[in-house]
């Protein structure tokens, strides 16, 4: 295993200094492992709280700052997050207008969120609302997930329902609003390589010189099969097809992003972004906004994944406000 | 070979196509291989050319836009763009104050630079003047330079006199900002993999797997050593220490970017960027300024690169300016 790592253990705590160091608007607790922004947000306000396991940088620390995140608990790679974590980022980041909670949707996140929101509520008085995000297409239940896959969508509905939440809507609000944005999201990935998880040392699969994953989940799940590999062209059909097959965007205006899995360089996801385009506008869909690069990823997984958005006039008016974080930064 | 792309030899093309379909603020002309902003800058004001061989992205076509370059020259992967492409660009692009070329020293690169400066010059009486950077502490002479190499000082040098350029500054005066920040930058990188060129079709070295290349060039040249692969903390000291020990930086206050080869999760550069960043406190040195990602990339390499530039208070302040680049993006 060759990783620019001290040791497989040190791996999270270590990573943590670095954000720190590298953000002086983050504010890391490190025994608690969780990220917060240095400057809370107004009283009155409602907080987001999201987090998972760790190695799919920059989500979800990557995102904490103004127009997202309140606060990002981080588990050990590819490990749910404790109860405990989250409860303490919830408590810490609420502002008396209630705190939603962004769950990827992962047996393990699911529950500890739940159990998080409980304690809060019980012992803080916190008033506790979760969206759990399940966008992807590939399969119906896969190794850590009972329902579909938490997976891009999330970035995309962070930057939405976080843009909403610095307006001073309702807890109520936000929670239709990630309702909306989840009901009008859909993803599919895929992976030419496995990757590797630094505690097991050695990669997560085997796939052959010939082959690739198409409908890999983001901690290396099987996908939905595993086929000769194509190029470019042929392997965003693979994408953008079931995608369209599971909702018709008919025309209206969406948001694309094309997200690298963390081992793909810059330009074949250009590359691919040209290819998943040009598939997109054949079938009529019309893309308003778009993303390309690294922004949920499976440590150093290479491959890619396609999330098409359906996005109404309030959407991209949410899309398009400011927002100040590692991982996204526009416009104030 | 893995690779999302359609044949090696329409990398470069179709990567454009990509570019092109998500940018609309940039205007790619496909035939002549050129990235320029889609509104040019205004009439009177110094313009800004780079370019050089593909593989490199975001590198030069993500720093196309308001606060850096006008235009970039894409190169076929790891190879020089022409002379042509060169003398159009900078043709294009000039406002009637003269534009600044922008070269990493590789021999094409200056070669083909010299001889468009020469011919913009002679046909269209446009005043060049260029600037060489090379940063790289690692060898004197390399592969395919005289000298040393042209790194990641690149990225900092293009912001840095792209801010200036905006404030209408003349093209003496952005000759010797360009010279104050080319002798004020180092760099040095290192690689735990090769990379593979498309054309090539297999890995450019052998890097057996437990060692390591301390000093590769980010064509995969050779470094200053081959030695056994170290954790974290002692890759970190290999790659500071000979930066520090190339040029005193005092207390003065610098801007340091920690830079991913392309192949390396950012989880690991941030962990990089810790160890990196206590170094350097360590050493006395103050980091004002950070950048943390992929900006200077060796398409799939594993590895990365430290830039540190000892930065007054123009510097920080011309660094601080707003930018509005697919691959820098903040504060307008």
């Amino acid at each position: 295993m060759k990783k620019l790592i001290n040791a497989p253990e040190a791996v999270l705590a270590d990573a943590l200094k670095g954000i720190e160091a590298a953000h002086a608007d983050l504010r890391v607790d490190h025994a608690g492992r969780v990220i917060y922004r240095a400057t809370p947000k107004d009283q009155g306000t409602v907080a987001l709280v999201s987090g998972g396991g760790s190695g799919h940088e920059p989500l979800h620390g990557g995102f904490v700052g103004f127009g997202m995140l309140d606060a990002a608990c981080a588990g050990e790679v590819f490990t749910s997050p404790t109860p405990d974590q989250m409860q303490a980022a919830t408590k810490e980041v609420d502002r008396g207008a209630g705190v939603l909670h962004i769950v990827k949707n992962y047996t393990g996140d699911v529950m500890n969120f739940e159990m998080a929101a409980e304690l809060a509520a019980m012992e803080a008085s916190v008033d506790v609302k979760t969206i759990v995000v399940n966008d992807d297409v590939a399969v119906q239940d896969s190794l850590y997930t009972a329902g579909r896959r938490g997976v891009g969508l999330t970035v995309l509905l962070e930057k939405i329902v976080g843009a909403a939440a610095e307006q001073g809507r309702s807890l109520d609000d936000l929670v239709a609003l990630s309702e909306k944005v989840n009901g009008e999201g859909r993803s599919m990935g895929m992976a030419l390589t496995s990757c590797t998880v630094p505690a097991a040392g050695k990669p997560t699969f085997d796939l052959p010189d010939d082959q690739m994953e198409i409908g890999v989940g983001i901690h290396g799940e099987p996908g939905r099969h595993r086929v000769p590999l194509a190029d470019a062209h042929h392997i965003a059909e693979q994408l953008v097809e079931p995608i369209l097959a599971d909702l018709d965007f008919g025309s209206s205006p969406t948001i694309v992003m094309l997200n690298g899995m963390g081992g793909t360089p810059l330009i074949e996801l250009y590359l691919m972004y040209g290819e998943v385009a040009a598939i997109l506008q054949k079938h009529g869909v019309t893309i308003a906004r778009n993303l390309v690069g690294n922004y949920i990823t499976s440590l150093d997984m290479a491959g890619c994944s396609v999330t098409v958005l359906r996005a109404d006039d309030e959407l991209l008016s949410l899309w398009d406000a400011p927002v100040e974080t590692a991982g996204l930064r526009w416009g104030r």
